[in-house]
């Protein structure tokens, strides 16, 4: 470990490189750096530098390789595994992207947007919009979240079943070097087979590698036609059913299949204004089920109502609405959005970001949901998620007046049984979220030796010194 | 460089593993291993071992990591830029994945495929259509070529533009590493976010990192509507245009844009029996365009009908037929699949496999003909090709009535300055062929030091003695 705090002479060179502004020490203006959102962790820094070029940015990496500084990448502070915090007690220096936040080019007939790291999603998102083009990572944060954060922690979302996540919707990457060089992968290219994939070693290596400094970004047509199907279900294995269908039906216009337990709908009704049910009756699960098409409005309309009535008839579906307006249509996606914020008032939440193979969902779900009554009677389960991409958030929160730190001391207790039937469906302990410092010990306990040593090996080929976002994926050997 | 014979100890080692029947060493046995299609190279070995099963590679590449020998996997032996080929002079141990051919398991809810390496394209496409679903990818040498050499190659074809390539329908790897462990990441998940990308890094690799030897591969629905187009157009521009029209009006529905000169068009007719022209007059430029739909037959030909239309009305095309049956369809891109069959009655034809950012096709093929004829005056100018991905296959026949031979020679003289005109447009001087033996001293000079010094770092990383398809990709240290 290093030691915790930075000769002052070492601050002043840093400082030096990007100007005294952008050069942070005070506790004050450094403490909104050190804490991530769910507050499970808070780090410690010397010094948060805020770069305004890639140059500023090589020069700083070149000073931190020769004197040993470890560097921590920042960019919304959005992340939920602390990737992006400070490791406590060290002398992290923490590295903010958020000045280096220009679009460079949009490129409609290529279909790509070419960005800097520091680019907020949403921002990218309206630069697409406004050529008549969609980017289509989108998720809860993305008014705040950074284009480099996604592509280092390989962002999933909402629009993941029909677009991919972010590795497959980045055509090219800039990268600074533990070193200071820079590697200029900025290639719009949708087909170069020349040599390694560096470009997605980078991408999901959350800044363990280096630092993503800019990325092309490809773009899609705005599709014309836009439905939004809700669906009162029986059970998950007819979710399963649904969804095959849906997905037979509409191929890659199926652009989202969400599902939802039946508290999840009762705690978004209770605690979330203006969310309210649009089915008359309860039911065990619903699937929210998007549809989008290029061609016409028409064919997305005639897709959804052919396929909520053939769910109809072969008893797939109890009841469903097709949303009529626009208005509907956010309303139903607000619901589901809502899912994990409607969660807080109900005390505890114990939170997995799991996957499992999809036809592998109902059998995981019914095992996992009595295994967790098992160990805590009374845990309301709200598991819901992204079902098409095989991905559950599994929240788990407490029994109704139990003692909420109590409950929530039993996270990693709970994690293991969870993540246990996770791995033996073949799953994966953390879909979308990455690995950071939350489930770092858990990787390398669960994974093959030959696989963490693939990953160390990588990891010293590109970061001899170790200063890159150390403790962060991989425990620092330093 | 290693000595050109085995020790007939080392050789007879190697045979107790696969045992004698698999273990060639005749002349008129190994002889169809050392020779690629083009027949540009032709290598030697002094041993084939046809291994059946993992277990047995793994003792394979444990036995010639200890002894420093050698490693070439070989698929089905049809790749371009000899890749799969030994090293002339060497001692190169060519392995075969010929006899791991067995489909793992189909998992139509799921929609994976798992298939040993030695799988046949065709065979994996035929498993998937079993179960109603599609691999979609697809490629000339379909019939012979292995998903192993697919994935080594993140081999490409002409369904990338909605599909994608290799990469993008993999999910999983099955890797016997240069030491003989075997990295099992079969992973059936869309999402996992759990550490570094190894599975890309092998995808493309070239069997360089290691031998890939099973997948998880992806399947989606069997389009139930499919149209195809065929188009007469003025120019590279218009039929840039056209596709721009495409995109926006199918999206994802557009499962093909392939451009062909009327050079192609006549070479074919001329030489490909049964190719006919199916438009009345000549036109500079054709494209074939394909549209699929999951949804109804009647989508997909509202889609195709709506667009030619749009395309005739803003004077894109100059004619346009729609093919009216499954057998037309064919006949269609049948002509498109004999573009460079149908060079070869003509002559010598010097090829290149280069990608241009789309937007820069018009501009890239005005300034590489202006080039490449001023060199060599008559040179007949075929160039076809994936246009929604970037990729023109940049082919150029000999001046008619001049000798082959000669023309051939300057090979390496036409590259360089086609080349040259893709890199100033950001392009790649190999879009989906890969870099083998042919290109690798170019892709040398043309990258920045640095990063062909990472590729280095990875390859010492994962193969420390340099024993796994030594001098592909990268010049060899040995």
């Amino acid at each position: 470990m290093s030691a915790t705090t930075l000769a002052p002479a070492l601050i002043a060179r840093f400082a030096e490189i990007t100007g005294e502004t952008y050069a942070l020490t005070e506790t004050a203006a450094v403490a909104p750096y050190l804490v991530e959102s769910r507050g499970l962790y808070r780090g410690t820094t010397p010094l948060v530098l805020r770069p305004g070029s890639v140059a500023e940015i090589a020069a700083i990496l070149k000073l931190a390789s020769e004197m040993g500084t470890a560097i921590v990448p920042q960019g919304g502070n959005t992340g939920h595994v602390a990737g992006q915090i400070p490791r406590e007690g060290a002398a992290d220096v923490v590295l903010s992207l958020s000045r280096l936040n220009r679009i460079r080019d949009v490129d409609p007939i290529g279909n790509v947007i070419v960005a800097d790291a520091g680019c907020v999603l949403a921002d990218i998102q309206k630069a697409a919009e406004a050529v008549d083009r969609l980017f289509p990572l989108s998720l809860g944060s993305e008014g705040s979240c950074q284009i480099g954060g996604n592509l280092s922690s390989n962002a999933g979302g909402t629009a993941v079943l029909a677009y991919g996540n972010a590795r497959q919707l980045c055509l090219g990457l800039e990268v600074v070097l533990p070193t200071g060089e820079v590697w200029d992968g900025l290639r719009r290219l949708k087909k170069d087979n020349t040599g390694y994939d560096l470009r997605d070693l980078f991408i999901g290596a959350e800044g363990t590698l280096g630092v993503i400094t800019g990325a092309v970004l490809k773009l899609v047509p705005r599709p014309v036609g836009h439905e939004v199907a809700f669906a009162g279900l029986r059970s998950v294995a007819d979710a399963l059913a649904l969804y095959d269908l849906a997905f037979r039906r509409c191929g890659t216009a199926l652009t989202g299949f969400e599902l939802m337990p039946r508290i999840g709908i009762e705690f978004t009704t209770r605690h979330i204004p203006g969310v309210r049910d649009p089915l008359q009756t309860p039911h065990a699960w619903y699937a929210l089920i998007d549809i989008s098409t290029s061609d016409s409005a028409e064919t997305a309309s005639r897709m959804a109502e052919a396929l909520m009535a053939e769910a109809m008839e072969q008893d797939l579906a109890e009841d469903a609405v097709i949303a009529t307006s626009g208005a509907q249509r956010k309303a139903l996606w607000h619901m589901r959005e809502s899912m994990s914020p409607a969660q807080k008032p109900e005390g505890g939440s114990i939170k997995h970001d799991v996957s499992v193979p999809v036809s592998s969902i109902p059998a995981f779900m019914a095992e996992a949901d009595a295994a967790v009554t098992a160990i805590i009677p009374g845990a309301r389960i709200c598991a819901f998620g992204h079902m098409g991409d095989g991905n559950i958030h599994y929240n788990i929160s407490q029994p109704v007046g139990a003692d909420k730190q109590a409950f929530l001391d039993r996270w990693h207790e709970v994690n293991a049984v969870v993540h246990g039937i996770v791995l033996k469906y073949g799953g994966s302990i953390s879909a979308e979220h990455g690995i950071g410092q939350l489930k770092r010990d858990e990787l390398a306990a669960i994974r093959a030796p030959i696989e963490i040593d693939l990953m160390r090996r990588i990891k010293h080929a590109f970061d001899p010194a170790g200063i890159m976002n150390p403790g962060k994926v991989l425990r620092s050997d330093t």
